[in-house]
């Protein structure tokens, strides 16, 4: 019977953002309404704008239902390649991109394409879901940074630099997250700059998620990794979903810049593998390359959205500062807030118990930090009006205060 | 620099299907009119359906734009559940159906969650070009069975029964195609009855990969694995791109139906891949439930669409019966035509250079058997209309004919 058994990757395949979705749709089947804050979703508050929609409409009126280049549809890679030039000064040739099924698809075939068993790879604690999933699927293991919570969570380079000392086998990249998800911490230039150096020196590929670029408050400054990595192989990760609103249409994408001989080979092998699945959804890629053409209404979108969320993360932070179990630096971007639990004063377990028991309690569905790598946090997903984030930090509040321990 | 080379098993990641598509792209630029025969792709034919079409546009119009179920969102998993209790007489719970983005991705997953380095999966030659890819992404290797083109390309028993005879350690699993692609075969049920007895026999897992199930001409009768695999364990795959006219949307699904312990785990370790990846393509998933759900508007759609392959494909076997140098075996199914060729009697070294030469010296593109594993073939895609697909297979004659060793 020994070949019937799953394979022994497969045993890290898991989704911490969505493992509990069976029990808050079994507390709906109850009748009990649930808050849900644990998924980064803008569409569900803020609609995907009209012009968007017209534009995929448009594409599929005219007939484009049918497969389309694996690398991406033409109108879509120009349409990215002029992003990286107006927004960023970057300059890009057709093959440096490579359009995929959401950052997700992406990940997966970077990891294919890098990673041999018992390769490394170097992720940083707090980290998405998926990054250690992916390269464990190939049989690769991860070595863990950290961002440093005492420092706003900006990257720990002291511990980077720990980790990579010495080691003989180099691991194959560095992959980091800028704005991040779950802190929505932007790195500070200085950080990227020593990343890049470092990444230099040990001639690690690096790779920057940067789905959240757009979605910046006010004070702070999104650098790209492709702006001061000139000469660094490096790859860039962004997508349809945050600063286009469009979660649903699974549009990411994967941008190689660099010329040398790694970055040559590696753009030509995602790209096969782009051609291995045919290609990502046809009349989304065309919807994408409106979003992106039209500057002037996506502008105003976005920096609407923008400022909504910010105000919303506001409310939050609020309330979040008047609960005495809890510590919350303020984010800078994206729409998560990722408070730190003081367990010793609550009578809960663990972060895992405390998020659980929040939801089957209070009803407010949020993540726990062990499943982005760090236990006693959770993440708050903080795009609702704020009426329903300050309901729900209400509830957060009286729940720590239920269980709290100085509670007779 | 070691740590910079890609993965081993990168190197096998490559599509023989699109590899001539930058060939043929050059060709147009030099002002060429290509006729492309190697692209699966019904709607660039026939049209994706209009009701099809405007249940995509109410869902973009309906603010289905967010993220989704990741199995599926439950309109279609209710659809295809209608589908098969309709079409086959299977009866399935919701969990046994996850909808991926195209068969593509099920591969991947089913692959991920499978395979183990050097474990064996069995596959029949020829086979459809992303098989050996998907085992081997994991560091698996695939044992090689055989249709058999002296029988109608019908699965060859013996040689299956030969290459599991006496084998320590059990392939995974075993991966049917029915209808073929690219021989467009429909398999006899005494095949397929003996197959599943020998997936139960020796204990493998069952994969069928159904995506042309409505695509059979008058007289062949298709049979699900699903309705004779009662209690041994299988996996049957489906999806838009074929029967619903629909590859651009990239909806595909696996269905694994047994209530064993390895068909229990298995469809919720591919629920979990489900989750990583967050969704497929929201807006899509309803139309393709649309689809479904209007059996009178798609049988009459999918009828019509059948009947013109039909004549199509019988008026290139005219043409082809003409040439001297290629045998074919009648498809039954599908819209592939593949042809041996008698390299003998050519001046021409392989199927490579006959696929290359045949598109620069008369601008028709279709796609090496050697692709599929099948050397010594060529594989031509049926959709276009006959005057089209008469035009092309002229050139091949001719082309034939001008490169016959006989000729002076």
């Amino acid at each position: 019977m020994t070949a019937w058994k799953l394979s022994a990757p497969s045993k890290y395949v898991h989704s911490a953002i969505r493992e509990d979705d069976d029990l808050a749709d079994e507390l709906r089947k109850a009748g009990k309404e649930i808050i849900k804050l644990s998924s980064g979703d803008p569409p569900v508050y803020f609609p995907t704008p009209k012009y968007v929609i017209d534009a995929y409409v448009e594409a599929l009126r005219n007939g484009k239902t049918s497969y389309s280049r694996s690398q991406g549809v033409p109108e879509l890679v120009n349409a990215i390649i002029d992003r990286y030039r107006n927004r960023y000064g970057i300059e890009l040739e057709d093959q440096d991109v490579l359009v995929t099924s959401g950052v997700a698809e992406a990940l997966t075939f970077l990891n294919s394409a890098l990673i041999d068993v018992s390769d490394a790879a170097v992720i940083l604690m707090p980290y998405y879901t998926q990054y250690p999933v992916a390269i464990r699927m190939f049989g690769g293991k991860f070595l863990l940074g950290r961002y440093d919570e005492e420092n706003g969570w900006d990257i720990d380079l002291g511990e980077l630099a720990r980790i990579l000392k010495g080691r003989r086998r180099k691991p194959k990249y560095m992959l980091i997250t800028n704005p991040n998800n779950p802190t929505g911490t932007v790195l500070s230039k200085r950080a990227l700059e020593e990343v890049i150096e470092i990444a230099n020196e040990h001639r690690i590929l690096l790779i920057s998620d940067e789905i959240y670029d757009e979605i910046v408050f006010e004070g702070a400054n999104l650098v790209s990794v492709g702006e001061l990595a000139k000469g660094v192989p490096h790859v860039i990760l962004n997508g349809a979903s945050k600063a286009f609103d469009a979660t649903g249409f699974r549009i990411g994408y994967a941008i190689v810049p660099g010329h040398d001989a790694l970055s040559e080979e590696l753009k030509h092998k995602l790209a096969d593998y782009c051609r291995v699945r045919l290609c990502a959804n046809t009349p989304a890629q065309y919807a994408l390359a409106a979003a992106m053409n039209n500057r002037a209404e996506h502008e105003k979108a976005v920096s609407e959205m923008v400022r909504a969320i910010k105000q919303r993360v506001e409310s939050a932070m609020k309330l979040l500062a008047e609960n005495p179990y809890l510590t919350t630096v303020r984010p800078r971007g994206a729409f998560y807030i990722f408070p730190r639990i003081d367990m010793r004063s609550l009578k809960l377990r663990d972060d895992k118990e405390f998020v659980e028991s929040l939801l089957k309690e209070k009803y407010v569905q949020t993540t726990r930090g062990s499943g982005f790598g760090a236990p006693n946090h959770f993440r708050i997903v903080s795009l609702a009006p704020s009426t329903i984030i300050g309901e729900s930090i209400e509830r957060v509040n009286d729940f720590c205060e239920e269980h709290s321990k100085s509670r007779q």
